[in-house]
């Protein structure tokens, strides 16, 4: 049911408590975008990590200025301190807590990044007939960090995190020409074929999600992931840091269909 | 020096006997096709074969009617006749003889087809800074018969032929993205990796070709190939018919890069 919702009415649930999930698979089709917020001493030099990274951190949309929390270019009345179901949050790199709201953490140089998510390209793809194993097996993609590091920008640098998807070779090659429609939500695939050349020594083990069933004949195949900006602060350690909770993203107005580039 | 003639010198140097040879990489920039001459009675089928295998068999030309051997839509003053250094004759699906020129062979009857080959997409991977282990190895691209059927069309059935360039995962996945833009020459691969499953048991012993290096790391990747149609004619057997010699292709005026679709 969630599914018809738009994003305006899922992101005042949201606002008033009436939603608490992860937002999968709701208001069909249009873009969920990862959240990062960092004070103005930050930004500049975070801003410049995406630039220069766009495949694992695609930028959508920021705040117009420091302090501002309302977000109209991604969406009607979308007020980024209210309208994630569940925000983490960060002091000196250490995550001290999840809340269901900041507006009480607000600041006045506080800037809003939102990255575009796996969940548009896995729209695509599922709209295409195309088999999401994670999806079917009810379970969060698998991902993993690898040897690919980041181009490093001020504080912020580490190595690239990949989200896997297992898929028979003429699936790969259909993906491969769909995802690349979509390069502000991660792309084309980083990688596909042998996990080791790219510093996975075991499938079956990832760092963050869950491990997925991969059938004989099937080519794991490695997206570009959101992950990586989380690792990155935490790495940087900035002062302050609030992010949304893993599938807990910012649904916007955006439709997915106008991300697509051809 | 070949390479920076155009299309129409080229073709006339053909017609003199000053140019004998195969045409790979000559007139760079201008797509070159396979050649497909049949009698009416066959015509209509092999039409139908191509438009149901797009893929193997990406039709870019034919003759306006039966009986006419020059194609104005594929190149000036192109007589289908005298503009390819080798075309070999076949009766009953026998491969008879191998000329220079089919003049006096000429019927009323005869329509011509001309299909997009791989040369088109080489030069476009080559151009991106791929590698392409058969231009780097000086020998021809190792192709193979398929357990991919094609959808028969009147007598005209058979496998699916495919090339093999072996390539890095990165490499292969730009390379999916650079061919999907080229779908009149064989477009996007149809298969990587495992060669087992689409029925070749030895990736090297090729079936036409030569065998190239496949280097650790390295995946196969395998695209429809222009062979296919060749097969389907020798299965078909019909009274008559004229192809090129493999290699030795038909130099059209058409721009390579006019042949991108986005």
């Amino acid at each position: 049911m969630y599914s018809d919702k738009s994003p305006l009415q899922i992101r005042q649930m949201i606002r008033r408590g009436e939603f608490q999930g992860n937002t999968s698979g709701v208001a069909a089709g249009f873009v969920q975008g990862n959240l990062v917020i960092l004070p103005k001493d930050y930004a500049g030099d975070f801003l410049q990590f995406c630039q220069l990274n766009p495949k694992p951190c695609p930028l959508i949309g920021m705040s117009e200025r420091p302090g501002r929390f309302m977000l109209p270019s991604l969406g009607e009345d979308l007020n980024i301190c209210t309208d994630i179901p569940k925000y983490r949050v960060y002091r000196d790199g250490e995550l001290i807590k999840e809340l269901p709201d900041v507006s009480a953490l607000w600041r006045d140089d506080l800037v809003t990044f939102v990255l575009g998510c796996s969940f548009s390209f896995e729209e695509a793809l599922l709209a295409d007939g195309l088999e999401i194993r994670n999806i079917s097996e009810g379970v969060n993609v698998p991902m993993y960090r690898t040897n690919i590091p980041c181009k490093p920008a001020g504080c912020f640098s580490g190595d690239t995190v990949v989200s896997m998807r297992p898929m028979k070779a003429a699936d790969v090659i259909r993906a491969i020409q769909i995802c690349s429609r979509f390069p502000s939500v991660h792309g084309a695939p980083l990688h596909l074929g042998d996990p080791t050349e790219i510093g996975i020594e075991d499938i079956d083990k990832p760092d963050f999600g869950d491990a997925v069933t991969i059938k004989e004949g099937e080519l794991p195949v490695f997206w570009a992931c959101g992950v990586t900006p989380q690792v990155a602060i935490e790495q940087a350690k900035p002062s302050f840091c609030i992010t949304h909770s893993p599938g807990h993203m910012i649904v916007t107005d955006l439709a997915n269909s106008r991300l697509a580039i051809f």
